[in-house]
C-alpha cells in the first residue's frame, strides 16, 4: 500500500461527503472520536441560537415556544436508525453512569428474588462502580466472570446481564442477539452498554432482542464534551420497569405539582431532573452528522480503515508492537490497540505529532477509527508517523513521560 | 408611590450596575428568574470559546489542556460566597434530582438502623419523588408533615431530614439552624433543597452548621436552561459519607481504570459520570454574574422589591387577588405568589404584555424578583399592568384560558 493507494481508497468512499460535516483542525488526524467526537459543523450556530434566541430572548416561554420539553425524546428519535430501534424506545438523559443506574436499579426491581448482577471482569470501570454501589445499596451481589464464561454464568439466580458491547480496550464485541437469548432462558434480563458502539457499528437493537441499553453521546455520536447519554427500553418492559431515580421530569403530570409520583406513560418516565437544554443542543447538531447515512456503510468504512492501519503498524513497526485487538475484523469494532511497554510516551510523541489517539493502561495504545471523518490517507500517514517515532525513538524523552490527569 | 419615586430608588441601587452582567429583551419585564435566570452577557463567548477553540481545536486533549477534568469543583468553588461554604465542600454535578438522590442515599446509609426520612408535606415535587423512590429501594419510610410540625417530628428513628429551604410556592423560608439543631440533637443527619434559595437570600451553610445540601443552577444562579445542579456536604462528613451511586469520575484514580471503586478524597467522590463540559461553560458565566457582590445586599434589594410589588398590587388590584406568600419579609424570600381563581388565564395575559412570570397549580401567580437585574421601576410598572389586566378582565380570552404542557 502507498499513499496514492490511499488516496484513491478515498476518493472512491461513498462516506467522504460526510468530512465536510465536521470542523477539524487543520494538520491533525484525529483517532480519538472513540473518547471526544470532533466538532460538528453545525453545533456552534445550533448553540448560539439556543442561547442568544431562546434563552436570551423567550426565556423561560422557550420551555413550550422551542418545545424545550420534548428535546430529550424529539433528539432521541434521531437515534432509532443508528441503533436499530423504535424512537419510542430511546430516550436523551443524564450521564452513561446515572442511566446505568437507573435501567440497572430498575431491572433488578423486576426481577425479585434473583440476587446477582452478573458482569464481566475488566468492564469499563464505570459499569462495575454503578453495579456495585447498587448491590450494595440493595442487597445483590454483583458477579463478574471472563467474557468466555458469561454465557454459562446465567442462571436462574441471575436478576439482569450487565455487559459493554463493543470492549473500550480492545475493541471486542459480544454477539448480542447470544447473550440477550441465553438471558432470556434463564428468565433475567439484559442490559447493553453501547458507549464504544453506538455510531460505530451496526446495530439492531430490536432485531437482537435487546431489553435494555444505554449510551455515551459524546463519542461517535459526536455529542460534545460530557454529552448526555442516551438509554433504551424495548417497548414490551416500559410498563413494568420503573425507575427508583424518580424525578418530576419522569411524573406523568409534572407540573400538576403532586406529591405523589405516577410515572409517564413510555419512556418518559425515565427522565429524572431538568435536562440540560444546552447540551441537548449540540448533541442535537452531533446526531444530524448521521443524517442520511446508512450504519450498514459506516461499519463497512469502519473495518477497511482499521484493518489497513493494523496492516501498515505490523508491516512498519516491528513485533514490539502487539495487536491488542482482536485480528478477526468480525468480533472487532471500530478502534484499535496496540499494546508497547512505553506506549503512554509514545502516545504523547504522537499527540506532539498531530496523531490524535489515546492511551488506557497499562500499555495500550488506544487508536479509534470514525468513519464520517477519517479517511484513509488519514490512516496511512498515522501509521507512517507512529513507524517513524519508533524507529528513531522519538518517544523517549520526559516530557512525552509526564503523566497527565487525564489520559 | 409614583412612577417617579420607583425610578429615584433605582437611581440609587448599589446593585443597578449589575444589570449590565444580563441581556434582557427590550420591553419585557422578566420576573421569573426563579424558574429560568436571564442570560448572562458573557454566557454566549464562553460558550463560543468552549466550542471552538477547545472542542473544535484542541478537542481531546482539552481535559488537560484546559482543565475541564477540574471545573466542576472550580466552578463549584465560585458559590462558596454565595452560599456561605468553603470552596472545598461544593461540586457541579449532574441535576437537582439526581444530587438529592445521592446525598439522601449517602446520609440514610450513614445512619443505619433509623428508618424514617422526614420532610414536608407540599415540598417541591421532585424532593417528595426521589426520597420515595430510595425509600422503597431500600426498606425506609418517607413521612411527611406540615412545615410547622417538622420540628416536634425528628426522633430517633430520624435518618435525615430533607427540607426545602424556601418553598417554591409561598416563598416561606425554615431557619436552618433550628431544623439543624434539631436534627443534631436526635442524631438525624439534615439535608437542604437551596433551589429556591441560592443567588437570590444570604445563606450561611457552615455558620448554621449544615450537614448537606443541594441546589439549583439555572434559576437565581443564572446557569441556563436545565443547568447542572450543585451539591454541599459539609468537611467533617466527606471521609464518613459516599454516594452510592458510584461512577468512574468520582473514583480516586479514574485514569488507572481499576475494576474496584475506591473514592475520591474530598468533594469529588460524589461525582459520578462525565460533567457536561458546555453546560458547565453556561453556569460558570452564571456564577460570573455575583463576582463582588454581597449577597447581604441582594438580600436586601430582593426584600424591598418585593415589598414594593406587593404594595403596589394590594392598593391596585382589590380583595379578589389574595397574598399566599407571608406578610412578614422576615420569612419571605426573593418571589411572592398572590392566589387569583384565574390565575392562569391572568399570567398569560402578562406575559403577552410582556410581564413575564409563571402560574403554579391550582390558582397562584408567582412573581420572582432577581436583584440582579429587576429594578424598582419594573416592579412598579408589573404591578400597574397586572391591575390594567384584572380591571379591564383582559385575561378573560379563550387564548389565554389554554393550558400549555409547561406552566
Amino acid at each position: 500500500m502507498t499513499l496514492e493507494d490511499a488516496e484513491k481508497l478515498d476518493a472512491a468512499d461513498p462516506l467522504a461527503f460526510a468530512r465536510a460535516r465536521f470542523r477539524l483542525p487543520e494538520g491533525v488526524i484525529y483517532l480519538d472520536g472513540n473518547s471526544l467526537g470532533a466538532l460538528p459543523a453545525t453545533a456552534q450556530a445550533a448553540l448560539v441560537n439556543t442561547v442568544e434566541h431562546q434563552w436570551g430572548d423567550d426565556l423561560i416561554t422557550s420551555w413550550t415556544k422551542h418545545d424545550w420539553i420534548d428535546w430529550p425524546t424529539k433528539i432521541a428519535a434521531k437515534l432509532a436508525p443508528i441503533v436499530g430501534a423504535k424512537p419510542s424506545e430511546l430516550l436523551i438523559a443524564d450521564s452513561t453512569s446515572v442511566c446505568l443506574f437507573k435501567l440497572l436499579a430498575a431491572a433488578v426491581q423486576a426481577r425479585p428474588g434473583r440476587r446477582t448482577i452478573l458482569s464481566q471482569e475488566r468492564n469499563f470501570p464505570t459499569d462495575l462502580y454503578v453495579a456495585h454501589g447498587l448491590c450494595e445499596m440493595v442487597g445483590l451481589k454483583l458477579r463478574t466472570v471472563a467474557p468466555s464464561a458469561v454465557l454459562d454464568a446465567i442462571d436462574d439466580d441471575t436478576a439482569v446481564v450487565s455487559l459493554t458491547h463493543v470492549d473500550y480496550r480492545g475493541a471486542s464485541s459480544y454477539d448480542m442477539r447470544d447473550i440477550n437469548d441465553a438471558g432470556h432462558a434463564q428468565g433475567a434480563l439484559v442490559l447493553w452498554d453501547l458507549s464504544h458502539s453506538a455510531g460505530a457499528v451496526q446495530l439492531d437493537l430490536d432485531g437482537a432482542g435487546c431489553d435494555l441499553a444505554v449510551g455515551c453521546g459524546y463519542k461517535y455520536l459526536n455529542g460534545g464534551p460530557g454529552a448526555p447519554a442516551f438509554l433504551f427500553v424495548a417497548e414490551r418492559l416500559q410498563d413494568e420497569l420503573r425507575s427508583p431515580l424518580q424525578g418530576w421530569m419522569g411524573h406523568a403530570e409534572p407540573f400538576a405539582f403532586d406529591d405523589d409520583f405516577r410515572p409517564a406513560t413510555g419512556i418518559g418516565r425515565f427522565l429524572t431532573g431538568t435536562p440540560s437544554i444546552l447540551a441537548l443542543a449540540a448533541l442535537d447538531a452531533g446526531l444530524d452528522t448521521f443524517e442520511g447515512i446508512a450504519m450498514a456503510d459506516v461499519e463497512a468504512k469502519s473495518r477497511a480503515l482499521s484493518q489497513l492501519f493494523i496492516d501498515e503498524v505490523e508491516a512498519r513497526c516491528g513485533s514490539e508492537v502487539r495487536l491488542a485487538s482482536p485480528r478477526d475484523p468480525a468480533i472487532r469494532a471500530s478502534h484499535v490497540v496496540f499494546a508497547y511497554a512505553d506506549g503512554y510516551a509514545v502516545m504523547q510523541a504522537l499527540i506532539a505529532r498531530g496523531v490524535i489517539g489515546d492511551f488506557r493502561a497499562p500499555d495500550l495504545m488506544r487508536f479509534g477509527f470514525t468513519p464520517l471523518y477519517n479517511g484513509f490517507a488519514d490512516v496511512f500517514n498515522a501509521a507512517q508517523i507512529l513507524a517513524d517515532i519508533l524507529g528513531s525513538r522519538q518517544w523517549d524523552q520526559p516530557r512525552f513521560r509526564t503523566r497527565a490527569k487525564v489520559t
